[in-house]
């Protein structure tokens, strides 16, 4: 599929091809041969065997692994959609920058390099070596009185995304993108999103985001009714993008779009940015075998939008924090199951006697 | 509970204390000030609640962690109930003192040191650094024939793992041991003991190892049947070790109880592993507050050894083959949840906004 991006003449590409399977039975013969029985590594076999797909190759590497945490705000926030003051966004940014978020402590732990992008935070931030300045917008609109962004706004925050990903791809070599969110009323995006790309009903992926109480959800589900009484459900996925889209999760769909291009790996986190995949999964079916869904979250529609595309999670730890947190806590799974299949010895060069 | 080793007139000593919890309120605080919705951290908010209370501290550290792998064999093996020849337990421990196995692919990629306690392989072993020899006999018995062990073997068991813990405490700093196996044979031997100590039949407890065909598990829990209906169900925890256990899972009940006694966390394996800590629990129940459990094995027995425990396992992963592989896996959980406490920011050193 192409869009016009900026008015410009260059349409932006988003074709994903697809690894090819050729190197199937080669993989899975090199795991068998690992001195384990037969499967014994569960999850993992099925990840290495993603990853040397992905990567179309026997040896895999994870290189230059990095986190961005894409913020922005959302117009409808100011309606009561979230349990947080929208202020909480940039107050976050500040968090991340300054170290103490739990995103902060999990790379921190890990060797992970964070950068933190900002999409469209409705307050100026200040230059920072850890900020990407990459904001479309002060926020969105209100969806419950008009589309989120302009078709302007959407095509830069997808081609910024993209960019982002092919630079990390084509200058620092990296291999593995783990994406995280912070934007206060992103849950009800993802909601309305999720809602329009899976036909699933509002009331079956929408939750307690930060941590509304009953009157809370009552409220938010109501309001999100509202906005898709007024909206409809578009046919094309942009269009969906563009009416209940965040300018974070338009730029996390762009990310995964570029990501795929490039044959590296993301590291999904959750409902945000599985919002994100679904609407790449839209434009581009093709991305799913680069992504890697790193756990379920707490909040109900992660689960849906994860049965909708058939992925299975590596962790179930109840987390519902967003920041990239449960993506970045399933890394050190991604180098096992990447370590074991490079590094393990075979039943042939360690001697070692077969199952009779 | 104390048991007369080596004829010796010092008796064992497996006295463990829980811990205490008056500073549950204090830790619950502490977690609840950091920058994240209340909750949203999930598991690991559990999890750094149990270690500050084992640790009691409200800055637990894990310090100086290690990684043991218990090796021995069993007498029944040659009786055919496992896959793989009683060769390959030595054959493993050369390959994981060469580098070549599962665990050591895991333990380099998280920096934890690892070493193999021959606690009774068949065939005598070379020296090497990695190797800590504990060796109390050349395997077991055939419990089809005769107890599996000597009161005198399975005291010396106990209390080597005892003073390995007692030591990794105090000549190390330690914090946190991980327990691994190696052993043909001993999920056999863990599905005896897991029946005597849960009340379960054999049939709800016997699974297929490392990857029996269904006529090699029907075998298998043939055999298992005739085991216990030669030595019965002991009323007491040790009679029941001795009788069914292996010299690596007592040494390993041992090295728990050891590691309680010193308030040392321990990261617990798959089903083999928990064998030992339903021996522990048997002979001292407040061993289970220091026990994190890491993953829920294949094995379907480990399943019912946890909801007998009433543990709840980090990982979900599907594997299935000991090593202590999962425990491994679970590590950097383990340093997320103690890191996220140390270190997180709180809402008012952030200055970010609460909800409202």
């Amino acid at each position: 599929m192409r869009f016009f991006a900026h008015g410009n003449a260059n349409p932006m590409d988003f074709t994903v091809t697809a690894p090819p399977l050729d190197l199937r039975e080669a993989i899975a013969q090199r795991i068998d041969q690992k001195t384990k029985p037969l499967g014994a590594l569960g999850r993992l076999e099925a990840l290495a065997m993603q990853v040397a797909l992905a990567s179309q190759s026997l040896t895999p590497a994870i290189r230059a692994p990095q986190v961005r945490v894409f913020a922005a705000d959302h117009g409808a926030a100011a309606a009561g959609v979230s349990a947080y003051p929208q202020e909480v966004t940039a107050q976050m940014v500040g968090n991340f920058l300054a170290g103490g978020a739990a995103i902060n402590v999990f790379c921190r732990q890990f060797g992970l390099p964070l950068r933190v992008v900002d999409a469209g935070v409705a307050t100026e931030l200040p230059e920072h070596p850890l900020l990407v300045r990459a904001r479309v917008a002060a926020g969105t609109n209100n969806y419950l009185q008009a589309p989120a962004m302009r078709s302007e706004e959407l095509a830069q925050a997808l081609e910024s995304g993209q960019r982002m990903a092919h630079a990390l791809a084509d200058e620092e070599g990296c291999t593995l993108l783990i994406l995280g969110e912070m934007g206060i009323g992103n849950t009800a995006s993802a909601s309305l999103l999720t809602a329009c790309y899976t036909g699933l009903s509002l009331a079956q992926v929408t939750g307690r985001g930060t941590g509304l109480d009953d009157a809370g959800l009552a409220r938010k589900l109501a309001l999100l009714e509202r906005a898709l009484a007024r909206g409809g459900v578009p046919q094309d996925p942009l269009h969906t993008l563009a009416e209940y889209g965040g300018l974070e999760i338009a730029m996390m769909t762009g990310a995964i779009l570029g990501a795929a291009q490039r044959r590296m790996m993301v590291l999904v986190d959750g409902f945000i940015v599985t919002a994100a995949v679904l609407a790449a999964h839209a434009l581009a079916p093709a991305v799913l075998p680069y992504c890697i869904f790193s756990h379920q979250s707490d909040e109900p529609g992660h689960q849906r939008q994860l049965e909708f595309l058939q992925a299975r999670p590596l962790l179930h730890l109840g987390l519902r924090l967003g920041e990239g947190s449960g993506a970045a806590l399933a890394y050190p799974l991604v180098c096992a199951a990447v370590g074991f299949l490079n590094e393990m010895a075979s039943f042939q060069s360690a001697g070692v006697s077969e199952a009779v």
